[in-house]
This record gives C-alpha cells, sequence and structure tokens, in this order.
C-alpha cells in the first residue's frame, strides 16, 4: 500500500461518512471525483487499483486556506506577546530580513506538511522567494496560489523592482506547468503600495488572469491614516485601483464598515477571515460576518502566518471564528457550523479558482477522511457540530489532493526530513540574524 | 511494557527537556516526584522498575481544569447555535431530564479519557448522580474534585433535597478513602440558589473542610437582575453568605467590575477562565484578567462542559484565552503565553488545593511528556508559546497522575470500550427523551 503516495492511479473509498449518510466515492485517473453516491462502489471495485475502507471515517473536502504565508513557520514562536511595531521592528522584520531562498523553500515545506496533516489541501500564500515556495508545494503534491508579496513603499524605484519580481514569479510558474499551482499578485495593503503600484498590479492581474491577495483593514489605524491621507477607506483606494474584482482574496477586512461590506459583495470579493491572528494581535474588531454575508460577499478562513497564529490549522480557524462572531457580535446564532464549515470548504475554493470544495462527480478529488470513533466524534449527534466545535486538524488521518494520497493514517512519506531540516534552517537563520551577518 | 500502565512502581524518565533544559525525573513509588534535575538518573537506574527515553520529548506539569461538567461529553454536538434561552429549555434541560446514573458514569469515563489524552490530570467537577462520576473517576485515575449541583430555586422542599444529595456525596466520597478524588460543595448560581442555601453550603464546606465551586458572574443578565432583585452584585451575595474563601473556585466571572476584583483576590478565591463557552454563548465581555490579577486572585482555566465549548483540550483554552484577552482589552502584551500555561497547571493545582502543577522533588507526579519533533514544535525557539499558541491536546503522548502512567505514546487501555459505551449511552439518551419514556 506504501506505492499508493502521490501517485496518478484510481481509488475506491467504501462506506464513508460523507454529509448525512454513508456513500462511496470512485477517484478517477485524472484526478477528479469520477463517481459518488451510496452503494456505487460494486461498479468499481475490480477496477480500482486501490481501496481504503471509509467504514469507521467521515469524508469532507479538503480545507482551503484562503490566507496564509507559509514559510513564517519558521518563526513560529520566535516572538509573541509584545506590542505589534515593537514586534515587527525589532524581532519579525530583523529575522526577515535573513531569510534566503532557501529557507523559504524548508518553511514552505514545513508549511504544507503542517496542512497536509490538518486536512488542507490547498491555499493561498503571499511572501517572498515565491520561486522557491513554488518549488516546495510542486513535491509536496497540496495546491496554492501563489502571490510575492508587493511592498513599493511610495518610491518609484522600489515600485520598478517589485514589477519585476511580480513578472518573474508569474513567467516561473506558468513555466512549471503544475496545475496544482497558480500564479496570483500580491498588492501588500493600501498603507505599503503606491496608487501607481496598486494600479499596475490590477492591470497586470487583468491581462494574465490571475488572482489578487490583499491584506484589507486589518487595524483601526489602518483605516484612519487612509481616511487621514487621502479621504477614502481603505477598500475605496482599492476599488478606484480596480482591485476588487471576482478574483480577489482580501484578509481581515476586521475594520470594514457597512459601506465597504455593500462593495466587496458587488464587486464580487472574497473575504479571508482570520479570526486568531486578529485576536492575537488585539485588532479589536471582528469581521463584520453578518454584514459581508448579507451583502453577497464570498466568505472563507485564513490562518494568516505562523508569526501570528502560531499554526496554520483551519480546523481551530473555524472554531475560533464561529465563536469570536458570536462573542463580539453579541448573537448565540452568528455563524453556525455549517456555514463555518462551508466557509472553509466551498467558500475556500471558490475564492482561490478552484472546483473542488465539494464532493460531487466531477469535481477535483480532494478529499480529507476523519476517523469516527475518536473522542472529538463521540456522541455523533452532529457531524458538522463535532468537526467545526469539538475536532482539531489531529482528527484528520487521510489526505488526498487532486486524487493523490499525501496522507494515509496519519503518515506522511519525508515528513522526519521535512521536520529536520525546517528546524535546522530556523536555528540558522535566528543564529545568521544574532550575528548580524 | 503493558503492565506499566496504572501501577503504583517506580519510573525513571531520562534526558527530557522541561523549562529551559534537559532533566531526569524519577517517580518514587508513592506515587511523587522523588528526584528530578540534570543528570540524576543514573542513581536511580537500577532501581526504577520503568524507564522512559525523553530524549525527544517535553515534560510538563499534568493540565488542571478547574470548571467543567464532564459527563455533558454525552450532549456534545446535540445543540448548538441557538439562542441561549431556546438551547437550554428546548434542548438542553430536557434532554438532561432523561439522565441516568450510568449515563452520568459514561459520560464521565468518557470525559476523564478525553482529559488524559489531552493532558489534563485533574479537574473540577459540577453535576448530579455524581457518585457515579466519582466511580469513573476512580477507575480512570484521574484526579478530581467532585460537586453536586445545588439548585434550590428559592424553594424550602427542593432546598432540604439538594442538602440532603450534597451531604450523600461527600459521605459516599470520604468512605471512598481515594486520595484522588475529593468532595467539593457545588452552589450552582446566585440566581438559582437561595440565601438559605448558599449559607448552608458555606457552613458544610466549612465544616466539612472542602472545596467550594460556583458559577459567577457569567452574564451580563446575572449582574443585573442580582443588582435589581438584592441591590447587590453577585461576588457580594455569594461573599454575605461567606462563599469567598480560599478554597472557593468562580467560574466564569466575565462580567466583574474592579472593586469585585479586588474583592475576590482578599478573600483568596481562585478564578476559572472559561474563554471558548464565554465566545460560544456570546457572554460579549471577558473576564478582567488584569484587574483580578492586579488584585492577587489565583487564576486558572476551565472548559466548561461540552455542550458550550465542545471539548476538554485544555491546550484550546489556554490559546483561546490568551488571545481573547488580548482582543477585548484591546492590548498585544496582555496574557501571554508563560503566564497561560502557569495558570493551567500551577494556577490550577492551587485552585483545587493540590500540591501538584510543578515539576519539583516532593510534589505529586502529576506529569504529561509531548513530542519535540512534531509540527507544532518545530521549530523549538520558544516552549511556552509553543506550547499556548501551536499545540493541541494531540501533542501529549503520554499522561501520569499520581505516578501512574494513564497513557503511554498515545495509547490509553480500554479506550475503546470506553468510547462504545459513551456513544450508545448518548443515543439512548436521545431516544429516550424524543419518545419521552
Amino acid at each position: 500500500m506504501d506505492d499508493v503516495y502521490g501517485r496518478q492511479t484510481t481509488i475506491l473509498i467504501e462506506d464513508v461518512w460523507a454529509g448525512s449518510g454513508e456513500v462511496d466515492i470512485f477517484i478517477a485517473s485524472d484526478g477528479s471525483i469520477g463517481d459518488t453516491g451510496p452503494g456505487i462502489g460494486k461498479r468499481y471495485r475490480s477496477s480500482a487499483e486501490f481501496t481504503i475502507d471509509g467504514s469507521r471515517k467521515v469524508a469532507l473536502p479538503g480545507l482551503v486556506n484562503t490566507h496564509t504565508h507559509a514559510a513564517m513557520t519558521l518563526l513560529r514562536g520566535f516572538a509573541d506577546d509584545m506590542p505589534l511595531q515593537d514586534w515587527l521592528t525589532e524581532k519579525i522584520w530583523p529575522l526577515e530580513a535573513h531569510l534566503t531562498g532557501e529557507d523559504v523553500y524548508w518553511g514552505t515545506k514545513l508549511g504544507c506538511l503542517e496542512m497536509i496533516r490538518t486536512g488542507t489541501t490547498a491555499f493561498n500564500d503571499m511572501y517572498f522567494y515565491m520561486e522557491d515556495a513554488a518549488r516546495a508545494v510542486d513535491e509536496t503534491g497540496i495546491r496554492a496560489n501563489l502571490a510575492y508579496g508587493f511592498i513599493d513603499l511610495f518610491s518609484p524605484e522600489k515600485r520598478e523592482a517589485e514589477i519585476a519580481a511580480t513578472e518573474k514569479l508569474v513567467k516561473t510558474i506558468r513555466s512549471m506547468n503544475n496545475p496544482r499551482i497558480r500564479p496570483s499578485v500580491g498588492p501588500h495593503a493600501v498603507y505599503t503600495v503606491s496608487q501607481e503600484g496598486l494600479c499596475w498590479l490590477a492591470g497586470f492581474a487583468r491581462e494574465e488572469d490571475t488572482g489578487i491577495h490583499v491584506h484589507l483593514s486589518e487595524t483601526e489605524k489602518e483605516v484612519n491614516d487612509a481616511v487621514s491621507q487621502w479621504n477614502r477607506r481603505p477598500s475605496a483606494v482599492l476599488d478606484e485601483a480596480g482591485l476588487l474584482t471576482g478574483r480577489t482574496v482580501a484578509a481581515h477586512c476586521c475594520w470594514l464598515d457597512r459601506d465597504e461590506c455593500m462593495l466587496l459583495g458587488k464587486r464580487g470579493v472574497s473575504v479571508s477571515h482570520n479570526p486568531v491572528s486578529n485576536m492575537k494581535l488585539a485588532t479589536n474588531r471582528a469581521m463584520p460576518y453578518h454584514w459581508l454575508k448579507e451583502a453577497g460577499a464570498n466568505l472563507s478562513f485564513g490562518t494568516d502566518g505562523c508569526a501570528s497564529n502560531n499554526n496554520l490549522d483551519l480546523f481551530e480557524e473555524m472554531k475560533t471564528g464561529a465563536i469570536l462572531q458570536k462573542f463580539f457580535w453579541n448573537s448565540q446564532t452568528l455563524l453556525p457550523a455549517g456555514e463555518a464549515l462551508s466557509m472553509a470548504t466551498a467558500g475556500g475554493a471558490r475564492a482561490l479558482g478552484l472546483d473542488s470544495g465539494m464532493l460531487e462527480k466531477g469535481r477535483p478529488a480532494d478529499i480529507i477522511l476523519l476517523d469516527r470513533d475518536i473522542v472529538c466524534n463521540t456522541p455523533f449527534h452532529n457531524l458538522d457540530s463535532n468537526i467545526v466545535y469539538s475536532c482539531s486538524g489531529s482528527a484528520v488521518d487521510t489526505t488526498i489532493c487532486d486524487g493523490r494520497v499525501l496522507m494515509k493514517e496519519r503518515v506522511i512519506p519525508g515528513e522526519e526530513t521535512i521536520i529536520r531540516e525546517a528546524a535546522r534552517a530556523a536555528r540558522q537563520l535566528v543564529e545568521r540574524a544574532e550575528s548580524g551577518s
């Protein structure tokens, strides 16, 4: 069975609980769900190369993380519990200044490993040395939309360099010709990118038909600064540049007002809710879920990077989001379990322009299996509730992406090497930063 | 090695990371930490009956859950995302009306199993059929302070029955003569217990030298009702009855004002912070950590019951508490990782009147081991941060309570039976409630 890993093959999952009953799922050799339904397995039993007994398991669409900086796993625990400006200027940025492409490669590998282990099959990333991140994604078998974090700090010279870096990444990813990996553009935020930079990115994304990945209204300061500088809230600044589109993922959105929510809904923007990071960094306001839902914006979850979370477990994000919304907006019924699960699956897939996110015939076979006979699924009164409120990513037993098995019975080939090499890279990074070399 | 489970024996844990370096820990046959320090292992290597290789592990004091209703695991996922009153009156209370002692036994067993699995070695419980809960605790090897939830609803007749139930539980637990299990009294809350009931409980707890376990200022309504009815805030009502003592654990405390915090500090009360439950039930205000800390109150964590959490994982509670405090009180530095870990260990032990909570010679050997070479501990920049912000209870590999091994390499003898029987009990409970029998 070892040779099932990473292969394009045919797989039959029998008698697995999905939604509200037991079904069989047949994964075709093109990586799609070839068929699914109660009792359909007998048609494929002779032709499927591998069979998985799903009888004590639950199947879900692979989760989708719509905002992260995967390589920041290397910074996990490096600095916490500090005032935001000190944390950034004394700890995070000085360490990042010493990052190499090889660090980003191992950090992204560690991030992919963590996501596979906790049931995430696709993610939306923004960082630098992204060609190295692409290599890591290619090797680990997960899906990703990758953006170079464009920061021109309102300098024309810096802008040229960022344009070149953005163009290079798109070209590199196109040349990899791996359908699991797609380029996005990454305008960092309105307070770090000039209007010229924002406009160029909007035009380039349109020409190249790429996604757009941007931070939006994370802090009150961001909003206040935009209003005092340009007399416009951040959403209006992005909209003026043409960056609010159906291919845009806006991360955080804590401080949107109701009109901005309506604007995002009208433009078809996807919003990435990052409750853990927002709480840890004390943003002091939760994304207005009810207004965004009402406006028809597509909603999803992101973990943010490991410096501000400090893990990539979307199960935790679903729970934290579902309870933060209730707590902050003072409603015991806001963001129920089923909606949280839908955000992490169908909502996430839509945000990234993927057809996955639902277990239906013809869709990509991005599937995770969870154990049923474990504490977090006992009793089994309500599956959505157990998944969102009771289980963590440790309940995931098997992860399949694009029809290929990446984890089975919690075993991921090559895991030890990734953990060892990422730990080494992180240690050496800190040593370089401390010695100033 | 199988016969290490549950036995009073001698154990040597070698080369384990604890605090800021590697030590050996020798567990004596009386269940205490006989010795600990770097290199002390060689003195015990020949005499220790069992040896555990700790070289790629981290040792922590067992976590202490200072507020739960363990048997409510049976209600996990039964009802969520509803308005509080409907949730209680239409779902939770009708189901609880059908609970039997046998249900509470299996529910508590499932709760103990979940706590052992996620590194909790002692808990503070309040529910009913507590003699059956005591039996479950006795068998699973964990520590607990058990209180009968005293609710007289201001009726003298009901009060007599509650007094009898309270007396019976204390007598039963004393007769078990198991030092791991201790009785508490459980005045449910100021809105469910008469002043006469509160006073009787205070006197009885003093005479019997038991702990006191009470809900306090969970909701704004509780405070407003107390003020309008008695012209006093809930803390004053409890204090007048003599229930604020150094043996008291007050759960929730979301809506305390600053004077109440000072009062609790002055009385030496222990406070149980239950952030997940508070968020899920939309209490809309976070326990004022900074005021309670300033007042010198002893601080700890509780998960609350599974109907409002929906798990018993204290790692999740530490993280949620640490980030909720920052978010709600608008401070990036409030409740740092080290303080959260201390609340869940030393603070919890002190709340329950236990000597555990620190890995020191002479203290009870309530010890958990976590893997170092797993994703949530990679990189290893900062152990406290990894434990609080990155790991979940699934990182726990070994759980030792009172010097006895309850879980080793994630294996707990009898786990399958508990899961099967608890699932059956939950299913039959719902069937009884639905058929009205």
